[in-house]
């Protein structure tokens, strides 16, 4: 049924890796929480948690007091952050799939201490996850900034894996009576829940209700 | 503005540790898929990849060379699981947050040599990813078998970590007139995307647009 060539069309579309820095910028940018990977007395900690990026750096954050974070300053960290696009469905079991894309930082993290780098880092981290919430809701106090560890991630040491497209199946198996295709994943911001003590008078903000 | 105990009950709504294995086995079964963590040569590897449960073993797979899998055999792993349900905005920087669902779980992975738990595996991993296709799809062939390897993780050592609800700002801050809420995330599934080389006259199975 499929000629070599739609066979190889097909096999390009499948998992690969990219080395377009556009593509890890993307993963990353449109993401809102990675997942923290790091060696605590020899055994693996993964833990979801929020990031954010300037430039060629990520930025993580934490309680003072959290173990991944201790663990992670001066050492060795993956952090990870994977969107899942659909369910790839195939003719045959074996060839069902994921589509996503997925971008892993290895690296050792450096703890930042430079006020104006912790500074920047918090923004970068609260407006990944609130776009434009870093300068309307009350900025951290001397106190709050204190109990808050930040830590540095160079993206120097980053791949990124992209997975799109139809399933790939046996080329004897395209035969099959079998539905095969993709269902996609969706995302979407629900109406904004207010505070049930938030007084009355007080708008939803643009930059929450219209969030894309 | 508020009285301590309302203060208290959104205290009792902040990021909790559940011991509940109702919840574990809630936000295990409701997952696509996991990051698994492995330290490699001393380092942390986070990958994301399948996962599928029966009772209180987790199930994991992949090729039999991927690095992830080989070093996780008879290793130390971990495994989680991360739902995120919404953005929690507050009156302060500082207390912006995140509502979600992550189990944790630890363990000294086993590889799967049986070949009657193996099969069952699989079949736990496939239906997590895409419930009906066991049943629907091609079998899986003794090469297919040969080349996946299967993980088995025993849930005996988990966490569950659940945070819902409105912010928990400062009390002086519940005087600022900044809105605060939730701005929930929701996922769905979209209309299912016919392989472009698929007969005509092959309909989507309810299982798949059906799907909730």
């Amino acid at each position: 049924m499929l000629s070599t060539t739609s066979r190889t069309t097909l096999g390009r579309e499948k998992q690969r890796g990219s080395t377009d820095r556009t593509d890890l910028y993307e993963v990353l940018d449109t993401g809102l929480f990675c997942h923290l990977g790091v060696v605590v007395d020899g055994y693996p900690m993964v833990v979801p948690t929020g990031y954010g990026r300037i430039g060629e750096t990520l930025y993580l954050h934490g309680s003072t007091g959290a173990r991944s974070l201790r663990a992670g300053d001066g050492t060795e960290v993956c952090v990870t952050v994977t969107h899942v696009d659909g369910i790839v469905l195939a003719r045959s079991v074996f060839h069902h799939s994921v589509n996503y894309r997925s971008a892993i930082v290895y690296g050792r993290a450096r703890l930042v201490t430079d006020e104006e780098e912790r500074l920047a880092g918090l923004r970068a981290l609260t407006e990944q996850l609130a776009p434009g919430q870093w300068d309307h809701a009350r900025p951290p106090s001397r106190k709050e900034l204190a109990a808050t560890a930040v830590l540095a991630l160079s993206l120097e040491e980053a791949s990124v894996k992209i997975r799109r497209g139809g399933p790939s199946d046996e080329p004897e198996d395209y035969a099959l009576p079998v539905w095969a295709g993709v269902l996609p994943l969706e995302t979407s911001w629900g109406a904004p829940l207010p505070d049930p003590v938030l007084p009355e008078g007080i708008d939803v903000p643009v930059h929450i209700s219209g969030r894309r």
